[in-house]
């Protein structure tokens, strides 16, 4: 960013503009109105809307925008950008092209991974690429309890630290529970916060009633959790910035903007949009908040309202609103044009001053930066052997009760108790995928307890071979799931080997592999490559036997504690009801 | 404010309410909507809304709402608090019972008096009231160019010292002149605020166009001076937050919001209300922001709409919605009880949690605080002589072309050069009454300088006498308009020896003294004393023949050198437009 003197200079044309957008049609999201005009940008900034015949100099480049809306770039107001599985470089080819030029992550992967400085490294690859990233200090890092064991403990001290970094928006993912049991860290990340004057952005699903006026309490000023069009409108009328989910893997906007269709809510700037969770075939299939903005059109959302809803409104939630979200002198220079707002197809993108992309497609290669040992070296832990993933019976005989943690096809944020008699043999309890229970593992991987417990999981519908992830919030232990302890170890040590990644081994052999190089967790595949291994790594897994519609997304969310009933972690298996490990070798009866 | 632990709790019904107001129509101001609920307090905050049944206990007092709509309390978004010359308990009396409960004040008239110290005071003092003080930080002061003598120089120091108040929203009265001159310490202000995450709050009266362009790149999110409909829209569509200013000088209301009623702006919730300068007399005739809902609903706003302008939006815009402008749990409770919501009248008001006003009374007597010598202490002058305020002719002769400054009973905010011949007796040049021409003094008060130029004025029509105030933005120096020096140095003195007023002489008498003992600037008189002692100074003006609608506000700005074409401040007589002083002895033709 210049300097501002330089600014106000060229903002009275005293220095001319480096480009200009003439004869588009304005969709002015702050005063809601559409109607014809030019834009003068300089460098990075617009400097001039309306009238901008005295900005234009012998150099400035004229971009003709006849025909064409002119929109805000868009804001993905909660997004977690590593669990793509794309670099901060990849996750830019992927979205921008579809105008998406802002999203506001907290980086929460890279930070249990590589700590403040790993998060220092993505926020800066975002400067050499059309995406501008915004950063929200997670509320503390890991989310799971009991806690378990990652690189980096992001704490109180962590957000005095950093609520000063130019990114930073606020305290990211302040969940519910962490407020609601007074967790003494995330109470006092909210007290610093309320001091460097930066909001609290909550996480709060199915939270209503005298939970949520509690909640509310610790001054929370948005959620992207509404599960009905009921709770966002209790969370909007009870003063929250309620922001519509439509992740790749949760659909929420059909049923959240039901508060506008069918409810009645005019006051609509209170509502934005994110995507939270996405992958790369869902961004090339449906798009990103493009598809959004033309989803709500398609239920009878004014145009000019979803699009408001995909940039102002995010931007004001989020206190960005000086920097982007509308097109506006002295505001961030992203614009977008489109023929058609109500079938929002982005036809060029203009971000960070520069056109960026037309038709889809970026206007110039992004290479990816060179990175530091601290996100390529991240798994510190030696080799794994067979004997390691045995699990040994706690009584003589040939059988042990086992409680497995059971996920389900239909519901993929729903893991329940499922009670099984596993065979015991020469003292250890076996994995037995005729009854569709598999060993499930979990490995510290930064060196700070080499702990490796085993429990087992049912609903996979493995039958044969292994399957592991090195990418898993929100901890990014090695995550295996397998039907014998030899292909188990080899998919762990393939992934050790390769400083992360997904992998599938069957017969001793490496069947499916996506390398995930950089903090484990990323990869700077570009989209299409990166859909293309992703689908490869399901149907081998599915190949196996695996009946899951998503087998790899059923891997990578074992380790969240904030799904009932049951996850696991390099603690063991996790009671996330009642927030304790649990052994899953059951007394004999 | 307690522990945030302590409201988590209530929030969940664990400490019960200390008030519940049920029976009501909540106007909820956040939602866009107007539905029958309750509402839970405990201490200072709201817990609850909706169904608070289970916060009631046996302590719980219960206020019945029935036939009442419940509104936030309003917020005036931009106020000189110490120019209605009331204290903050005086204005607390004044405006609370009307439903006021937030001002925004830059408190910038007792900076320039007593400083950060005294602006401390004040703010201290509020915490003893209902109402409320958000403070913004001024961009600097005294705002005067060229830079007149004050007590207390504000500038980028005091920015870094300051900004981490609670009550601090942003730089406050950011003058436009100031970022097109780029003023050093202003734009190292504007970048204080940008690290401390704090908003920049406009001043840019008539601002269009390219200036405005340039303006906005100092990142300025508001403005409150805009003279048209046109002007405003123009703000509007250029991202900022815009506030309708009805001031008891300056009545703007019906004008700006014709964007609304004629120009069909429906994005209404970047539009906010503020009053900036008040006197006692306006605020009993006509009301404050209450007035204003009433005179936006007059003129065909929707009450709801009308309602969110003196609330939330205001909130929003100067990023306090966390803290005031809905009813929502964690915010402040501070609700209104109303019967019509066309016709605002206030009911009841509910302040800081407690019952504050009842059908236009306090509940409560408010004493005012002990005050320090800093503020009751604060004129470092000796007495003038009638010797001090004669002015020397340039040459021989017997009459003296000078430049006078004109003020216009139709303009308060113009003043015009008119050039007379004046009397020179005994080598000094007389102030000349049958021409309508008086003396016209600014005598610095603070100890720096000792400076009282002379000069002279016309349009007043004062007859006999003199004319004296220590309030008078931006600086407070003490101003005096006189027919004959004995008269002038009486009223200088008088002022002197009570530590500020307004007072009229004639005679050798003292025919009407208001006394400000707090910083020479404000009083703790009751409001409708305040009014009465008023209208008795301008009596007693125009009984000495000043034939303004108005002779102490005209006396009040006299030293603004924001008004074209002329100033007096204590460096001299100031050309406004090119921003020097000038001798008002012309050279004799």
């Amino acid at each position: 960013m210049s300097d501002i003197r330089e600014f106000i200079r060229a903002g009275r044309a005293e220095y001319k503009a480096t480009l200009i957008v003439s004869g588009g049609t304005l969709v002015n999201v702050a005063s809601g109105e559409i109607y014809p005009t030019d834009v003068a940008v300089y460098k990075d900034r617009i400097v001039a809307v309306g009238d901008v015949s005295e900005y234009r100099g012998p150099e400035t480049e004229m971009i003709d925008a006849t025909g064409h809306f002119l929109c805000p770039g868009l804001i993905d107001g909660h997004l977690h950008v590593e669990c793509s599985k794309m670099s901060v470089t990849s996750f830019a080819k992927a979205v921008v092209p579809l105008g998406t030029t802002s999203i506001v992550s907290g980086l929460d992967q890279i930070l249990v991974v590589s700590g403040l400085e790993g998060a220092r490294e993505f926020l800066d690859e975002a400067k050499g690429t059309p995406l501008k990233i915004f950063w929200g200090a997670p509320c503390k890092t890991p989310y799971t309890l009991p806690r378990s064991n990652v690189g980096y403990y992001f704490g109180p001290d962590d957000h005095r630290a950093t609520h000063s970094w130019p990114e930073c928006v606020g305290i990211w993912e302040t969940v519910r529970e962490f407020v609601d049991t007074m967790d003494e860290h995330v109470l006092q990340a909210v007290e610093i916060a309320e001091k460097s004057r930066l909001p609290i952005l909550g996480c709060s699903p199915m939270c209503r009633g005298n939970r949520l006026n509690s909640y509310l309490q610790a001054g929370v000023r948005s959620d992207h959790e509404s599960y009905t069009a009921d709770e966002m409108l209790e969370k909007l009328r009870k003063g929250m910035h309620v922001v519509i989910r439509e992740s790749s893997i949760s659909h929420f906007l059909e049923e959240n903007l039901r508060i506008v269709t069918e409810m009645g809510i005019g006051a609509t700037n209170r509502i934005s949009f994110c995507t939270d969770d996405v992958v790369a075939s869902d961004i090339l299939g449906r798009g990103h908040l493009d598809n959004m903005i033309r989803m709500a059109v398609a239920m009878g959302v004014p145009p000019l309202t979803a699009i408001q809803m995909a940039t102002i409104n995010g931007a004001e939630a989020l206190r960005i609103g000086q920097k982007v979200g509308s097109i506006s002198p002295g505001l961030a220079a992203d614009i977008l044009l489109v023929k058609d707002i109500g079938d929002f197809r982005v036809s060029a993108v203009i971000a960070k001053g520069r056109l960026a992309a037309r038709d889809g497609r970026l206007v110039d290669d992004l290479a990816p930066p060179a990175r530091s040992a601290l996100v390529t070296d991240t798994f510190k832990l030696a080799p794994v052997s067979r004997e390691d993933l045995l699990v040994r019976a706690h009584a003589a005989g040939d059988k042990a009760p086992v409680l497995t943690i059971a996920v389900t096809p239909e519901q993929i944020f729903v893991r329940t108790q499922r009670d099984v008699v596993l065979p015991v043999r020469d003292g250890y309890v076996e994995a037995d995928p005729s009854q569709d229970v598999q060993y499930l593992t979990v490995v510290e991987r930064y060196g700070r307890t080499s702990n490796r417990p085993v429990a087992f999981a049912s609903g996979f519908g493995l039958r044969s071979g292994a399957l592991a992830t090195s990418t898993a919030p929100d901890d990014n232990n090695i995550v295996c799931l397998g039907t014998n302890p030899d292909d188990m170890a080899l998919a762990i040590n393939h992934i050790i080997e390769n400083n992360g990644g997904q992998v599938v081994t069957d017969g001793g052999r490496i069947v499916s592999f996506l390398p995930l190089p950089i903090g484990g967790i990323v990869s700077d595949l570009d989209p299409p490559e990166m859909a293309k291994k992703e689908l490869e790594l399901d149907d081998a897994a599915r190949a196996l036997g695996c009946t899951l519609p998503w087998p790899f997304m059923y891997m990578f969310v074992l380790q969240i504690t904030a799904i009932p009933d049951f996850a696991m972690t390099d603690l063991g298996l996790i009671d996330c009801v009642n927030l304790k490990v649990v052994n899953p070798l059951k007394q004999a009866s």
